[in-house]
C-alpha cells in the first residue's frame, strides 16, 4: 500500500440550500448539514482507502452562523490521519450567498471512518503523509482527538490519555 | 416560566430505513441518522422551550452497530438540562429488525439547542428539574459536557474547566 | 404463537411538516399524512406479527383540521384485532404547534395488513387480546369494520353482514 | 358558474416505482400510492373547481395486487359528482410492467375535496353533468358513498341514510 | 416485431411543482423539468420497445416561460421515430396554473433511448409508422436531428450530414 | 462591472449515486444527472453574475457510459462566455468508482443562464475573459453554439448563422 497525501483524498461538495432543508426561520437545519458532511467525508475516506468506508464516529460540531435558504454550502473534505484500519477526515465548511458574494466559514469538523471490504470485514488502510505545516498540525492533533473519542466512548480511562491529559495538567 | 421535567419534552420517533438511506453494504449511513436525530431533538427542545429552537452543537457520536435496510430506528429524545437560553437534549437510539424482534441500543447522544423567537432573537428557557436518579445523573453530567463543548469550541481554557479537569487530575 | 396485547405493537411516530409536504395554503397534504400513517401502521403490524406485513386496505379517513407547515404530527399505532393472517391497526393522529403547545386530535384511522414470509406467502398471526375496556371496544368494532371492508370490496353481500346490518335495521 | 363534464377534470399521472417507494419484498408501499393518488385527485378537483382544493376525505381503498419495483403506475382521476362546496374524485389505477406489457387494474378509489379561496374560505363549485351511462352510474353512487362518509364520520345516523339503508333492508 | 404507431407509446405525466423544485424566485428549476421529462420519455420508449430503455442523448431544450410554484406540469411523450436499436421520443410540455386555468406551452423536446435486455445488451426495436401528417413531419425531421446529434457528438463530419447540410447551403 | 475569468466561477460538485437515482439496471438515470448539472451550472452562473441566474437553455447532451449505483459523479462547471445578459456555462462530468479508483469522463455539456434581479428583470453581466488557450477555444466556440441554439429555437435563419454555416459549406 502506497502512502497518500491529504490532497489525494480531497473532495469538494457544493450543495444548494432548498426549502426542505430549512426550519421555520428559513435557516438550514443542523442535521441536514451533518448528513451532507457525512457523504462528503465518506467519499474522501474511500478515495484514501480505495475501499468502502463507513462512519464510525462524528466529533462534536458547533453551528455558529445561520445558513439561509438559497445559500450554497461548500464542503472540503480530506483525510487528516490514517490509523490501522480507520481514517480521520477533516472538513472545512463555508456558506455563501452567491449573488452577493458573501462567504463565511461555517464549520470545521472531523468524522472517522473504517475501511471495509464488500463482505464488511475491516481492511488495513494506506498511511497518510502530511505535506504542508498546516497538514502536520492536523496530523498531530488527530492523536489527541482520538484519545478524546476513546474516552467519550468509554474505551480509554482519562488518566491513560497522556496526550489529552497534558492539556489539563501541564498547561499553566 | 414554569420549570419542566424531562418527561415533558419526551419525543419518540420511529423511522424505517429505506434504500436511499443506505450505503453499498445496505447499512444506514451515519449522516442520515444524525439528520433524523436532529429533527427529533429539535422537536424535544421546542416542547421544553415553547418556542422555536435551533441546533447550536452536536456532541460526538459513535456508531458501533451497523443498522440494516428495513430496520426500524427508534429515537427517544428528552431535555437533560436547561441553561439560560439553551437546552441540552439527550437521545437514546435503538435499531430493531422488527420481524425477528432483534433490538440493539445503537447510540446515546447529546445535541444542544438555543431558543429563538420568530425574529431570531434568543429567548430565556424554562428550568429543567430532574426527577429520577437517572435524570439527575444526566443533569449533573451536562455541566461537564458543556465545559467540553466550550473547550472544543475555543471559548474556555482547559484549566478553567474545573468539572472536566477533575476527571484528569484527581482520579486515581 | 403467543397472544399479544395492543401495547406490544405500540408504535409512535413524530414527523415535522416540511415545505414539500404542504400545498399552496401551507397546509399538510392529505396524501402525505396517509403515507406516514402507512409506515407507522406497517411497523406496528410487523411488531405484532413478527414478520413482514403489507397493507391490504385503508379504511376511509377524514381530514377535519388543517395541519400547518412546521407543525409536528404524532401518530400512535397499535393492533386492534388479529384475524387469521391479517391484523387491523388503529391509529390516533395529533397535530401540534410545538412552540405554542396547541395540540389537536387530527384523525382516527384503521389500516389492515397481511403477514407475509420473505417469499411473499401469507402467515398465521398471533391472537390479539384486548386489555382495557377501550381496547375491548376497538376489538369488538373490528368485526363490523371488517364486514364493511368486505362489502365495499364486493366480497360480501350486505344481507350477510349481520353485524353491520344490525346498525341499519335494528336501531331505533 | 358553468357546469362541467367528468372529461374536463381528467388528470392522468404516470409514476415509476423507485427503490424508496418499496418495502423489503420490493413491492410498492400502499401509503406511497395513496400519496400519488392524492396529488392526482387534487389536480383533478382544482381543474373542476378552478380554485384551490384540499382533501377532506379518502374512501376506503383495498390493495389487491402487489406492484413491483420498476413498474409504472397510471392514475386516471376525474370528478364524479359535485356537491355545494365539495367534489368527489373517482380514480382508476393501473400497474404496468412496461417491458413485458403486462398491465393490471390495481385500484378504484374516491377522494373528496373542498374548494377554497386563497384565504382558506370555502367556495361554491360548478355542477358536474355526467355524460355517458358509466358516468351516470358513478354520479348516482356518489350519494350513497356520501352517506357512508357521513355515518363513518359520525355526522349522520344510519337510519337517516336512506340511500344506504336500502342496501341492507330492501335487498333480498 | 410488429410496427407501432406514436399513439402506442403515448405517456402522459402530470407533476405538481413543489417548494423543493423551485429557485429563489419560486420558479421551477430547469434541471428538475429535465428530470421529469427523462422519466416520461423513458416510459414512452419502453412502451414502444417492450424492453428496458436507457437515455443516450438529450437534444437541446430551451426554457422560455417561467413555471411557478403550485403549477401543474403536463408532459406528453411519444416515440417519433425508431432506428435500429434506438428510438427518438418527442415531448410536448405545458405548464398550467390550475385554479385560473391559464395554460402555456412550455417546451418541445427530443430525448433518444437505446433498448436493452436485462443484461444490458442492445436490442432491435419495432419500426415506428407515422399516421397523421403531423407525425410524418416529426418522423422526417428525426433524420435531420439524428445527423445533428452525430455531428455534435463528433461521430459524423458536417459535410456528410446531407440532410442537415441542405438547411445551410440550399435554402435561399 | 469587473470582467471575470473562468476560474472565478468554478463550481465543483460531487454526488453519490443512490438507489433512487438509478434504473432497473442499477445505472444512473440521465435525467437525474441533468438535474445535478443544472444545480452546479446555476451556482457557477450566479458566481459570475453576482445575481440570481435561471436556466434558459440546455445544449444537447449525450450519455456514453453507464454510471453505476455507488459511483461518485464529479461535475466541474465554469462560465465559458458572457453575452449581454446571459452566460454560457461549460461542464465536465466524471464518474468514479471510488474504491477501485476507476474514473471515466462521462460528459461535456453547455447550459445557458440569464441573470435576473429579485424582481425577475434581466441584468447585464460581467464580461468573461479567457486566460488559457483551452479557455480561448471554449470562448470562441460559444458563438457557434449560440447560433445553433438560436436556429434550433427558431430565432435565427440557418443562412444568417455565418459561424455555423461555415462548418457546412466551407469545409472540404
Amino acid at each position: 500500500m502506497i502512502a497518500k497525501k491529504p490532497q489525494d483524498s480531497l473532495t469538494i461538495m457544493n450543495e444548494l440550500v432548498l426549502p426542505n432543508d430549512t426550519n421555520m426561520l428559513h435557516n438550514l437545519m443542523g442535521g441536514r448539514l451533518l448528513h451532507w458532511m457525512d457523504i462528503a467525508a465518506a467519499i474522501s475516506a474511500q478515495k484514501h482507502c480505495n475501499s468502502l468506508a463507513v462512519t464510525v464516529s462524528v466529533d462534536s460540531v458547533s453551528f455558529k452562523h445561520s445558513i439561509k435558504l438559497g445559500d450554497v454550502v461548500t464542503i472540503e473534505a480530506r483525510v487528516s490521519r490514517a490509523f490501522t484500519t480507520s481514517v480521520e477526515v477533516r472538513m472545512d465548511v463555508w456558506a455563501e450567498n452567491v449573488p452577493s458574494g458573501t462567504r463565511v466559514k461555517s464549520n470545521e469538523a472531523y468524522y472517522t471512518f473504517v475501511a471495509l471490504d464488500a463482505a464488511g470485514n475491516k481492511l488495513p488502510v494506506p498511511e497518510l503523509v502530511p505535506g504542508t505545516p498546516a497538514e502536520q498540525v492536523l496530523y498531530d492533533g488527530a492523536l489527541r482527538r482520538r484519545q478524546l473519542r476513546l474516552i467519550l466512548d468509554g474505551k480509554l480511562k482519562p488518566n491513560d490519555a497522556t496526550e489529552l491529559k497534558a492539556l489539563f495538567v501541564e498547561k499553566e
